[in-house]
């Protein structure tokens, strides 16, 4: 086990069983309170498990779908090329219908539909063996790109530094060491004594269950608190900097992330305290030009209404405005930092 | 019944009923899914329903102040009027540590303290008539304050607006109308057609169960969101104007009010929506200079940790920021508005 992930109790957040043809993943909609592990095989389990935030954050996402690409692969008894990425395609599509918002889910599919574009000519047990190959490469290319990230947002971090964050760009949301999180982790192994401030972030409390918990577990100092604290937070003074991952980043920087997040930047930059975006290359999509063109997911109000849909907390039939996303304008992100480097405004990511 | 509570089923948040010497509330705690109508008689369940949020709201707390005040006094067996004083300042004392941050609290004692130091030569029953005059009294400027601050707010707004407001500044939270809700009552009575969006208010949800409760029942358009979406609903284009209440206001418009109050602000200011504080003028306390010298209260971290204490949110252990109130900065404050008018910035409040 990696040194980053000594006292973190979860090894993987996706993995994949190929002998039980089934992938591994922790149910996160139930931490921190049990630790269940899910094991799915189907089609349909593995579009559930993405709509219902059992896994979640856009890397892991996108590995996820990448295994789940493989696993329905396996399942198609075709062997004529074109009836077998026929019936591929459709599996392509379903699992992409997922959820809208990170570009990862698509990107990750594109990937393995290429895959078996690519070899064509060749009997399906070699297009599964490719396809295997391809997903985990995948997911090695997650974890290292985590960990270069880190590396990048390390340099712009000093010791003792108070550090926000909001939702969960952890760990649990890639493959290992999280986006937002990986400078966290880096930094905690180097003995930086950050001290970690986690938005607890509604509706779904990633901030409170996921990195509170992840990176509580990791022995960091850990402060939670209500999204709408963040404001006294900042003019107290504790906040040197804010990390923060992200699920689409449009050409001109615009961000789509978990809801709140273009909150958080406004009141970085009222306070005069750098805003960084995190992520993978992955999740630069420069077919898109600006935030106004991001599909943004719309979700049941049900998860504003009732806590954990045990409890209603909110009037019968009142109306809800619950959208899983918002856009942070481009104009206030002090730096967008990749696998590849720290990129600062004006941002212009072209065509790969 | 006043017809701008017509379709609000509840008729008065803090009453007295003298003959059971009892101050009857409805327990705020409890809304929006269960009624339940407390009867309070002695000190210790005067102080814990401040203390609980059984009663809330800085106008409601004045006058329940002032009521338990009376009530408290009603049971002193002391004739003499300095035994009597000195009783009863120990009562007083020990309802106005219940909470810190709203000045309503204090005004109100202190109104009642004057009342029996002005009586000091009469036996013992006048004083308490006029203690029971002066509570009432108190209640009555409230309700006529509301109104006179719904009238002022509504000559800024226009029919068919979209409204944001932050935690319960309504009728639960003063003796009619409420503070910034008052404007909204009134415009419903004439036809405005008001579109309500109501943070719902982390940790204890004031937005989502009582704000969005009572502004419903009485047939507006409400719409209730996540506080982390203000952001995403003032980017939309919905919100024409905030409105907010107040727990005390510094000389120079700094302002105290419910934790997040600032971050709306903030958010306002950048998307250029005007932001207006509403508040009765006993909020203004000029005595205090700036926000910096306003006593902020802590909460226990388990509201944040758990929902209403019944189910755990976080890891066990874990450190909780939990301010109740923050200081909205005076640079952010389009117009703070009051029974006696509309003041805009630079804001000088000078003793009264």
């Amino acid at each position: 086990m990696d040194s980053s992930s000594r006292n973190f109790e979860i090894d993987e957040t996706v993995s994949l069983d190929d002998a039980a043809k089934e992938i591994v993943i922790i149910d996160q909609t139930k931490l921190p309170g049990t630790r269940r592990m899910l094991r799915l095989s189907l089609p349909e389990e593995f579009y559930n498990a993405i709509k219902r935030l059992e896994v979640r954050g856009a890397p892991a996402i996108g590995v996820f779908a990448a295994f789940a690409a493989y696993l329905c692969a396996c399942r198609i008894k075709e062997t004529d090329h074109d009836k077998f990425y026929s019936a591929f395609s459709k599996d392509r599509d379903y699992l992409n219908s997922s959820r809208p918002t990170a570009v990862n889910l698509s990107w990750a599919l594109n990937r393995m539909d290429r895959v078996v574009k690519d070899n064509a000519g060749k009997p399906v047990s070699e297009i599964l063996d490719a396809m295997r190959a391809e997903a985990l490469l995948i997911r090695q290319q997650d974890e290292d790109a985590c960990r270069a990230i880190g590396e990048n947002a390390l340099t712009l971090l000093k010791p003792g530094y108070g550090l926000l964050t909001h939702c969960n760009a952890g760990q649990l949301a890639t493959s290992k060491y999280g986006t937002a999180t990986a400078a966290m982790y880096l930094g905690h192994e180097r003995g930086y004594d950050f001290h970690i401030f986690c938005d607890e972030t509604r509706p779904l409390l990633q901030g409170a269950r996921l990195t509170a918990y992840e990176l509580a577990a990791a022995g960091m100092d850990v402060t939670l608190q209500c999204d709408n604290m963040a404001g006294a937070l900042m003019a107290s003074g504790k906040i040197d900097a804010v990390l923060v991952g992200c699920d689409r980043v449009a050409a001109n920087g615009d961000t789509a992330n978990k809801i709140g997040t273009s909150v958080v930047a406004t009141l970085a930059k009222h306070y005069g305290i750098p805003f960084y975006v995190c992520g993978p290359m992955s999740t630069i999509d420069p077919s898109i030009k600006s935030g106004a063109d991001i599909p943004i997911e719309q979700r049941d109000g049900d998860e504003v209404t009732t806590m954990w849909y045990e409890k209603r907390m909110a009037p019968e039939g009142i109306k809800v405005f619950n959208p899983a996303f918002d856009v942070t304008d481009h104009s206030l992100i002090t730096a967008i930092i990749t696998e590849t480097g720290i990129y600062y405004p004006p941002f212009s990511f072209g065509q790969r």
